[in-house]
């Protein structure tokens, strides 16, 4: 394993990027996240996520100096075009607008169109709850999801993340895939030769299937919690698709031809400011909210965040570790 | 078995409110949304809810003549305060302004407070939807629900509900509770002396339980989908708890002190007026919506809101039929 601070991830993200021909706006707002994910050891999204990202760009699937243009579309809706490049620029460029309209109108949306999947929802939830916002986000991804009872995709994982701000404590935090596991859990299966757990997928039949292959390539994945899961992953293609103009999953895996690029998509932010529904009941409000989360870590159960804030806390004492084989991937994408 | 009409059951809905005291605006709203349930085979939100409905205000924990005064909290934001009364009246209150504030702003909330649980959220969604809204409602309920992990109640069956609006079509719409099962099943398998399926709940000790009676007195009910079912409990009660100022459902609990009333809570419902997301795009993109809906029922798997507009057809040729037990526990009501 090679050990990394968070200033040489920085450092290295931003050289990958900027050799490849990002624009100095751009290579920030992925580094930044890039930073985030493997700070928070959510490995998927940290420097690992470069290589999905320069393949991205090599496919010609992301425009690498797109330029975010905002768009005031009505009192509680700001509409930001990413252009045809990754997330976290046109959240970015969203993120005061959206702030300044939910303080304003009490909630706000941010719709952001044409961008390449790139960031973790968490990151910019987090944003959101910094600024004393209560926030919601959701996007489709690529069609690799059947519907309860059905056995041909249609959802993408389709992750929902919502946050909560917490006063003088890290925000509470959720953001999970609406398929019952990640594409990359039944890829490691499938590379290792082992069985898959029945719930994850089906056959091109729609029966129950424990080989990581068939599910990948003949069938189908499937969504958590059954019809219900299944409806929620409706949701999202719907308000963070049609709903904002943009591409459902089943269009996005249709655009991409074959390529296997990150998706293209949407992303649907909602905000709401509780000082707008609360007013001078906003602090005592907040407190309420605080027995719950005690209820909830008293009885032993997990609040979903902690693990990320503590691995953030080991991180930034000691810094990184990252297999060996991926730094030296990382490292011949400077070449 | 009872035959009754539609007419019959709203007939007799209203004379039994009319009977034990409430309003005649309090009537009418209780007395629709009873018809809508029986009509669609919602059998718990039909006539038989008119018993709780009763026994609720004999506990003193209704007040049968509120009326509920709307508030504009903020551009974006109506509230209504329902005064201690059944939650239909306040919704009807609400409603026009809802309309009117998601048309304007391009979307909006209405919380409720102080409201007595009775509606199905999808009685409510489907005026939204009707009004060309998408539509997005929760509330938390009595806290009976143990976090994923953990063994003692916390959370309500915390029912979700969402619509979209199909052009020429009875719109999408789901509406479930985020515990494994409704309460009402697990208590039909206690008087039945038939072991529940494993994943309906836990023991005192916090290990899963097939007890119907020990879920029920001595343990907890469980969330559907495991960490992320429980994840989407706890934003309910967030939102439509201290977010609107109201009873998160341990204090709507607490506040029953064993009267075994219905719940007392606030509501949270959005509604997206997808004209302003979309503008001259509105069309077209509702277009693409249905493409959705097709690839979804082509291969067979269920669309959440179809079983409840069969049965809707069904009721108004043929009316309905209840248990003769119900019907002259009913017809008792009018003594």
């Amino acid at each position: 394993m090679a050990r990394l601070s968070l200033n040489e991830i920085e450092q290295l993200s931003q050289d990958i990027l900027q050799r490849h021909g990002f624009s100095p706006a751009q290579v920030q707002a992925v580094a930044d996240t890039v930073v985030a994910g493997q700070r928070d050891e959510c490995h998927s999204h940290g420097l690992y996520r470069l290589l999905g990202c320069i393949d991205t760009l090599k496919a010609g699937k992301v425009v690498p100096n797109a330029k975010p243009v905002p768009h005031d579309r009505a009192p509680a809706i700001v509409l930001v075009d990413a252009g045809g490049g990754f997330a976290p620029l046109a959240f970015r460029t969203g993120l005061p607008l959206l702030i300044d309209k939910a303080s304003q109108q009490g909630l706000a949306a941010l719709m952001i169109n044409h961008c390449v999947h790139f960031s973790a929802l968490w990151v910019e939830i987090e944003q959101l709850t910094e600024a004393g916002l209560v926030a919601l986000a959701c996007n489709p991804s690529h069609a690799w999801v059947a519907p309860a009872g059905g056995r041909l995709p249609v959802f993408g994982t389709n992750p929902i993340a919502f946050g909560w701000p917490r006063p003088g404590k890290a925000p509470y935090i959720f953001d999970f895939a609406t398929s019952a596991i990640a594409r990359g859990d039944i890829e490691l299966h499938r590379r290792d030769g082992v069985p898959i757990p029945t719930g994850w997928g089906v056959d091109g039949e729609g029966r129950a299937s424990n080989d990581a292959a068939t599910v990948l390539d003949k069938g189908a994945m499937l969504p958590f919690g059954g019809h219900k899961g299944s409806a929620l992953a409706t949701m999202i293609e719907l308000i963070a698709g049609p709903m904002i103009d943009d591409f459902t999953s089943a269009e996005s895996l249709e655009w991409d031809a074959g390529c296997q690029a990150l998706p293209y998509h949407g992303e649907l932010i909602l905000a709401f400011d509780p000082r707008r529904f609360l007013g001078d009941r906003t602090e005592s409000s907040l407190q309420r909210a605080e027995m719950l989360f005690d209820s909830i870590a008293e009885q032993g159960a997990r609040l979903p965040s902690q693990r990320r804030y503590q691995a953030r806390m080991r991180s930034q004492a000691e810094g990184v570790e990252i297999p060996d084989a991926l730094h030296e991937d990382l490292k011949a994408l400077l070449r």
